[in-house]
């Protein structure tokens, strides 16, 4: 379908100088010695820990790095294509609670693995992600390896790799080198990616830079992200707020070519504001989109990946009408915008802190919708069923007709959620708000979930692994 | 802004063959004799009620409507065009029944002149329209004329015509011609819009025709609107519909303007599904969206403003994420198609049986959302905040930086409605969800409503008006 877009030639212009001047005369922190030795060794300006770039150089570097690219599942059927037309999506990553019905608690591992399960039964998700909820019940410093084995044996899709430290990085790289046939065939077919957000602003700390350059150097996927809420993480203007985005994410993606020239990389965003009243992230509103508009102009342009935000993104406490008008002006912004790796596409809640069982299906419904949507519309002489006309005539009515007989199963897109039931019979069948609807629609689908099957031997390898590092790491 | 446009120009052609051949080889019926004699005359075949019309013919007069206009309310300040880049927002129209809270229950005179206060109080909304919700509790004979005394005397906004009946018209407009200086007056510069609706498939009925002979007799805008749910007023395909669509509007224009060359005109739809399980009304899905697009698209091209269905449409039986995710599906597409008149802006909820207070206000979020999203972005050099950038440095934070504290007032959309508090203070305050803290919103609204001024002469005419023609329908 077409995209949205919204920024002039001159726009463009101007927000290129902008990162351009960002890049040149104020750069970007890392606090990371071999970070600094690769630029250094390129002949970039490196004074301290900040690295004053040339934005040419940069350009060059990013122009190595593919337009599209492909992650390989260790089920062939769900391998995946990322970049060009293709549009990838990922269900809430990151929060450390989980709302369940009207219970908001810590999230478990078992949460996590219901979330995998679920984006494992829907096709509509190409991956279960590396972090639907924090699993807050099982030791810190070996909950990747957890985390890793459930995502490798509880889906067959493309997955992401832990992504907070250079343990879980080697970890992760380790154990997918064991399903998938070894660092070399896992670096020709990448298998897995990394999310690596940017402390914004213009800052990339030690852990991220230790997991990136790990990723990078095999050869897997990175997704850098700059996290921007304007007037925290950026200033409080939209363009400004492009421009820091556009330097920080390509400083990030120009280390990852010269740790690897050639490696893939998607080129993220996650650009919303501060609720100047209550200093709380907001979510959702008319700058975000316009944001989303931009940010996909101004990836196409530089012919990368681009990663959105989201998604479903909400700063609500609840699955409720601002959870959804929210989340769709994010998730129709983005399908706008052309995004290609949409995260938090289905079960973020209360900006981020929560993964929500019921949001995931009013997400899930959003999304099914917005795909239908956004199918290019055939139209042809057959699709203007004059015959039905010449049939029903004046005043009658085409239920009966015989185009829609043939047609009526699938002529309209079906809803997961939605009900269209009149008052007396919705007041009968319990006079559910859609919330209280969705419990039973993810319940039922965990109950529809199959476990992939996997050989005996590489599954008791891969435990015996998690054994061995989870005493290495005194958990 | 951008419109954002899914039809080729061979689409666009193969839809115009399309709504051709409906027009001259099926027809229109029009069970009117008024209307039949005024196509027989001008040379259209007529047999029996169907007038089957030259399409070129209906083009010609089509091109002698106006495409902009302005509608002058009684406060000169709340006149507004129509037409062009410009949108107006016209709160639910028609509902039987209102929602307030957790009552459901018949709407009355009382809810009517509710909505019209709030319709007043929010500069958000054009105009009231003319049925906010149905008056059950008054006479029905005479109810227009209640609805009509009190948009007139609780607004100074345009507003719409009682549409139903020939009596309702004459009424309207003999009470427009007291307020504003007589029926040449107004004819010159029209104060009151009316609504339309095709009898679809392919037929206008009666009393219909008798309200639009008379109001475009008079000179005021007629909002001529096929409303098609596919398949059951139109074929299950979306193309169908638009061509369905376009060939009845245009024959409705085409009257029009045989009754009076110039008169005002907004060409309308009104395009959504039924859901082929329920048999019931579906709002807000791929579908509908997919006719707004491309709706405006053919708008545009015929140079006439048009009317939108919607607007937020739902099928939902509570203001919660499903009304919403169907409500902002409808409002956004409508954006995105360029609409003029957008109907049923706010309120409307359960398939346009119910009229809800606090529905009201979660659109009104959503229509308020999406006008900052629509406006263009400045992209300037001022606008790149690099000050910003040269205060706060790298890992800092720019709550404080002295570009953030000249704009934190405005800088962002302020919400009317959404929470972004975090969890243990939203709890404190009392852990409700949108719906919940919408009551709170509308009742400020109402208690900050004023009553515009009007001379008590000119109120005692139209009161006597009013006591009198109640008496002549035996009311």
């Amino acid at each position: 379908m077409a995209r949205y877009e919204v920024l002039s030639e001159d726009a463009m212009a101007t927000i290129e100088r902008g990162w351009r001047r960002l890049l040149q005369d104020i750069g970007i922190a890392f606090h990371h010695p071999e970070a600094l030795r690769l630029f250094r060794e390129a002949g970039q300006i490196v004074e301290g820990d900040v690295v004053r770039l040339d934005p040419d150089f940069v350009l060059e570097l990013v122009a190595g790095a593919p337009s599209a690219f492909s992650l390989r599942a260790r089920n062939p059927e769900r391998s995946f294509p990322v970049g060009g037309d293709v549009m990838n999506f990922i269900p809430v990553q990151g929060p450390p609670f989980v709302r369940e019905g009207d219970v908001r608690r810590e999230g478990t591992l078992d949460d996590f693995c219901r979330f995998a399960k679920l984006a494992q039964v829907y096709d509509d998700f190409d991956t279960a992600g590396n972090l639907p909820c924090e699993p807050n019940d099982i030791p810190i410093d070996s909950r990747h390896l957890d985390m890793q084995l459930a995502l490798l044996t509880l889906t067959d899709k493309p997955y992401g790799g832990a992504q907070v430290s250079l343990d879980g990085a080697l970890d992760s790289l380790a154990m997918a080198g064991m399903v998938f046939g070894g660092a070399e065939s896992i670096a020709r077919e990448p298998v897995l990616y990394s999310i690596i957000n940017v402390n914004s602003p213009l800052l990339y700390d030690g852990r991220m830079l230790d997991a990136m350059l790990a990723y990078a150097a095999a050869g897997q996927p990175v997704v850098v992200t700059p996290f921007l809420l304007m007037g925290a993480m950026s200033p409080v203007s939209i363009p400004a707020a492009l421009v820091q985005q556009t330097a920080e994410a390509l400083a990030g993606v120009a280390l990852t070519q010269l740790v690897r020239p050639g490696t893939p990389v998607i080129l993220g965003s996650f650009l919303s504001h501060t609720d100047m009243q209550s200093g709380s992230p907001g979510f959702g509103g008319p700058e975000s989109a316009i944001g989303l508009f931009c940010s996909g102009q101004i990836a196409r342009r530089l012919d990368l990946p681009w990663r959105s935000g989201g998604g479903a993104l909400t700063s609500s406490q609840l699955p409720d009408a601002q959870a959804a008008y929210e989340g769709l002006n994010t998730m129709l912004p983005a399908f706008l915008a052309g995004a290609n790796f949409v995260m938090h596409t289905a079960g973020w809640l209360e900006s981020g802190l929560v993964s929500s069982f019921e949001k995931f299906v009013v997400d899930l419904e959003i999304v099914r919708t917005l795909r239908e949507e956004f199918t290019p519309l055939e139209v042809d002489e057959a699709s203007l069923a004059y015959g039905a006309h010449q049939e029903v005539g004046h005043g009658g009515h085409f239920l009966g007709a015989e185009h829609t007989l043939e047609r009526f199963r699938d002529c309209f897109y079906r809803p997961l959620l939605s009900s269209t039931e009149n008052f007396e019979r919705w007041k009968r069948n319990g006079g559910s708000d859609a919330a209280e609807r969705a419990t039973a629609v993810w319940q039922a689908a965990l109950a529809r979930y199959e476990q992939p099957p996997m050989e005996p031997a590489l599954r008791e390898e891969l435990e015996a692994y998690v054994v061995r590092r989870r005493a290495e790491l005194g958990d």
